[in-house]
């Protein structure tokens, strides 16, 4: 395992700890829990609280910050954060309008977010969820039921947060998060596991001349092992599946090219390039793209595509001012 | 090799295709150059334009927009732009006010940046340059002549454009960017090699349990190999010969944590860690600190620490609006 690390067990802390050095303007981390809070809170509006392992990068954290998220809960890599944790990301960010929890679908995330959203809410601290579920390669997974939760979820912070940054109530806020999971699809594929720094070895094999189609994020094999296509032929099969899954026929749409993390610009690009190419032949209009990092799995080389159908009301707040570290609009 | 890519060939196109659909708001491609252009060009302030070979993306095409770049020249991957990209990307952007070319120190960029330079001025555009250096880890290079420009080269895109932005004129705006150039100094240290497409191999060898020190940006071996450290120690390392090459006590610093394309962010993030804690124990007051991939080398395994040496004016055009794809202040 070659990475740049003092101590196994303290990567996660070390982590937030730069993030918060590095970004003091956005956020702190609470003293006594991996959990990364604004600099400034917000007491008049509906605090978002997400999170889930860490190895997202920038994901959760990076999205703390004016119009995203109020606290980002962050677990040991690819592992849930507990229920403790949440539930002091939520008595920090609490406020009168309640807190939205934004909750990718594993298993494990939703039984702790759960578990912290009760505690909190027996001291009177008004919670809902929501929980995405974009992911179109596999209907269940060793870690979830029904569709795991991806990286479509950048879209529910950005839109919910937007949504609570005006001052709407909490139903209200949950209601256009609950928007954007019903309308966002998401597959990917990778080229090379990653290394979780407590296994010390890669997640899977996988040959010279093989991909992983059908990813998640947390290191886990796909639904199956393809020889290696060309990056076009790779985008078709993806865009496909995620285009019969609902229907976005005559809709604007936004796109997320997002890198699992060791792949490079050039080929995210390589890969929008196509994107753009088979959206325009379909008469589906691209309102707004995305392409980088942002819902990775450590040091995994691939990617995923998620596609968001807009309507006035999505597109209005995707376009709304943000001001977080990983994500300015 | 394993890449997400169609023809080795098309790579260098297909991203800038990729890069403009993404982007349409921000920049478009010359129809017959690999060449990126604002969307809106900008008729009455100083032009900056820079480039490069491939492979160092977002650099250079992402800095495009307001407060930054006028345009960006796309070699092939690793190899300067030849002299007819350049001076039709100089053509297509200059304005009564001039053009500021900003190059990286290698002996072929030098060598065809002026002479597209020479060309234009003969047609009466006004054209001045400045060599970005800040590579601490060599004195001459394979390259070089001189110390080799790397990540630092961010800085002076954003100082000087928007230095630019505010009107200045062409030798305010060259002043401002050489003055960048001296104070400014990187270092790096690389985990694994990169493949350049045409080649299909990596570009150096490495043990499991080594790594290069003092890279460059375009997948060359460090100055030599060592067993690995710990991220605290190598950080320290790179540190030191960068505090050691010019007096940064009493002033303020930039902060640039540079991922050299395969490293998560969550260790750039830990090693950021380190360096916040350093030069805190110094004296050395942080202003700003950027943590992520700004001037890659492909999948590169790898990073770079950058320190700027801050004044007042330097400060201020820090932080003045810069619109980019990957780059907003």
């Amino acid at each position: 395992m070659k990475k740049l690390l003092n101590q196994v067990e303290r990567v996660e802390l070390e982590m937030l700890q730069g993030i918060a050095k590095a970004h003091p303007q956005y956020l702190k981390k609470l003293p006594d829990y991996n959990v990364l809070v604004r600099a400034q809170p917000k007491t008049d509006k509906v605090a978002l609280v997400s999170g889930g392992g860490s190895g997202h990068e920038p994901a959760h954290g990076g999205f703390v910050g004016t119009g995203m998220l109020d606290a980002a809960v962050a677990g040991a890599v690819f592992t849930s954060p507990t229920p403790d944790q949440v539930e002091a990301a939520i008595r920090e960010v609490a406020t009168p309008a309640g807190v939205l929890l934004v909750v990718k679908n594993y298993t494990g995330d939703i039984m702790n977010f759960e578990m912290a959203a009760e505690m909190a809410e027996m001291d009177g601290i008004k919670c809902m969820t929501v929980v995405t579920n974009d992911d179109v390669a596999v209907q269940d997974s060793l870690y979830t039921t029904g569709r795991r939760g991806v990286a479509g979820t950048i879209f529910v912070h950005k839109i919910a947060g937007a949504k609570a940054e005006q001052g709407a109530s909490l139903e209200e806020v949950q209601a256009v998060a609950q928007k954007v999971v019903d309308n966002v699809r998401t597959m990917g594929a990778a080229l090379s596991p990653c290394t979780v720094p407590a296994a010390g070895k890669p997640g899977f094999e996988i040959g010279e001349d093989e991909m992983e189609v059908g990813i998640g994020i947390h290191g886990e094999p796909g639904t199956h092992k393809e020889k290696i296509m060309s990056a076009n032929d790779i985008t078709d099969h993806l865009l496909g599946k995620i285009l019969a899954d609902i229907d976005y026929t005559g809709h604007e749409v936004a796109v997320l090219v997002n890198g699992a993390g060791a792949t490079p610009l050039m080929e995210l690009y390589i890969i929008n390039n196509r994107v753009a190419d088979v959206l325009a032949e379909k008469g589906i209009k691209v309102y707004k793209t995305l392409v980088g990092n942002y819902m990775t799995s450590l040091e995994m080389a691939g990617f995923s595509i998620s596609l968001l159908r807009l309507d006035d009301e999505l597109r209005a707040l995707l376009d709304a001012p943000a001001d977080t570290p990983a994500y300015k609009a």
